[in-house]
């Protein structure tokens, strides 16, 4: 039987995965539902439903920036609620799962097809970080047919951005890669720039740190910057500033710092929607004043409104 | 005898340098004209001067952004070109080598009293990448009672952010210290940002690297950003423009990137006066329009000039 000790075991590896996107985490999450689920037939329909209730809790925990996190476990609670026997609740569970998993996969397809339009053919882009959803995007692109070439830097303290530029290269796009701070020596030759993103809100979207001083550099240099989103990444404006509790050991930027300086190692960021060109999503590009209505009928379980979770 | 090999073995450390700022460098180079000087007693007057000429070329050559270098090289051959004999050469060179020490300290001096007049007291400031010179002024201002605190970032790849955070701690100064795209969640707490500088002309002032985007993340958050820069940094616009010759090997940023990755590896860039507060001198604080007297009126020996360095 799957105790909460697996539960932990199965969360860390996400909590420590420092250089996947939300989407790909997300979509690992399932597993993690899945396996808790495996072998509950023996308890009552609400030991099951507190064990979903740990397990969605446990993973938005593990990476607080991370909105796909929170909707799929929300997606599974809801589904839950209601069914009267384990057997129900395993039935609505597994529904619910395969409906995100769907959900993820086809917002993904409608953004490929966004974003061919949108890369300018022969051109030089820039693309921050990794993203699963960007990835996709300019994969797609070029297996279609369209050329072009990607600038790409590391993304310290992780260096997820050497993860993006392999996979590139390796699916036949021509990268060249810098360290973060030569982003003002390479963008000046881009045409348009793209990132992922973990959430988006009123305020503006939750990405990886540096995509900020990215889009404050994009603007000045006249370059659109697109976040490409599934809506799934939308949430309530409360829940968008959860990713202020990320953060990690300052021993992972620098290891052996003197006595007198504190390290700060955080790994998110806000950008709002004046800095950027469009959101690209699963249901067009968006501006700003289209996230309202999103955002607005998003429903939250009881177990993982903000006030109810146990989060300070 | 000092020969063509040890004027190589001795500007090998000065090229690799890439942690050290301009005027700490140029300090380090009169020595490397002394050496050159000892036991060149046997040779001819033309044979002394070729000496001083290879030995001011290859220092140039080394960090083609670092004007400091340009202008030692330059003054010892100036001082030498009318002297007669061997004895009059070392005693000139000598001179001039004395009068170049003395001018980047006192300049140095002049520099710390006025930024100590433009540290907020009791506030966060920052400090981007390593220039003795903002050591030596921070340090200056700390230990003349101000209190402030700074926060540095890594400045990748050379990590140059690390030995200034390192200096300051051990000067009892409090520093917070983070990766170089953090910048955008450190920077809204400070009140003032400080650089040094490489190489000023009327185009602007050229940096390490990522000097750019802290100049228009300071503009676009509303806080003075100034370049430390002594005059003997001015150069002729042509020559600010050879910083674009430094360019390091890619494997220092990726050793193992894959093919179909191209690395690139440039440290300088271009900072244009208005994107920063003011220009911090031994001649006070300068803007844009007070820079053309100063590099108007600048000599430059025959063997220096670029149509005739050899340099393509």
């Amino acid at each position: 039987m799957t105790s909460v000790q697996d539960l932990n075991d199965l969360v860390v590896p996400i909590r420590d995965d420092l250089t996947s996107g939300a989407a790909e985490i997300a979509l690992r999450a399932i597993t993690v539902f899945q396996t808790m689920l495996a072998g509950s037939e023996s308890l009552s329909p609400d030991e099951v439903r507190q064990r979903l209730i740990d397990t969605a809790r446990a993973l938005t925990e593990a990476q607080p920036a991370m909105a796909p996190l929170f909707h799929l476990g929300n997606s599974v609670l809801q589904a839950t609620s209601q069914a009267k026997t384990v057997a129900e609740i395993h039935e609505h569970c597994n529904q619910a799962l395969s409906a995100f998993e769907k959900r993820l996969c086809q917002s993904a397809a409608v953004i490929a097809d966004l974003v061919y339009d949108l890369i300018p053919p022969g051109e030089l882009i820039f693309a921050y970080s990794f993203s699963s959803t960007v990835v996709s995007c300019l994969l797609n692109a070029r297996s279609r047919g369209k050329f072009f070439r990607v600038v790409s830097s590391e993304a310290r303290p992780s260096m997820e951005g050497r993860k993006l530029a392999s996979t590139l290269a390796s699916g036949n796009i021509e990268v060249m890669h810098t360290f973060d701070t030569a982003i003002g020596l390479v963008l000046p030759n881009c045409r348009a720039a793209f990132m992922g993103c973990d959430c988006v809100a009123r305020p503006g979207v939750v990405n990886k740190v540096g995509s900020w001083l990215l889009a404050v550099a994009c603007r000045e240099l006249g370059i659109p910057l697109y976040a490409l989103s599934g809506t799934e990444k939308f949430v309530v404006d409360e829940r968008l500033f959860e990713f202020e509790r990320h953060e990690r050991p300052g021993e992972e930027v620098w290891s052996e710092a003197p006595s007198g300086v504190r390290v700060l190692n955080r790994q998110f960021e806000l950008v709002p929607f004046s800095l950027m060109a469009g959101l690209v999503t699963d249901e067009g590009i968006l501006q700003e004043k289209d996230i309202e209505k999103f955002v607005s009928k998003l429903d939250v379980h009881e177990a993982l409104k903000l006030e109810n979770a146990g989060f300070a």
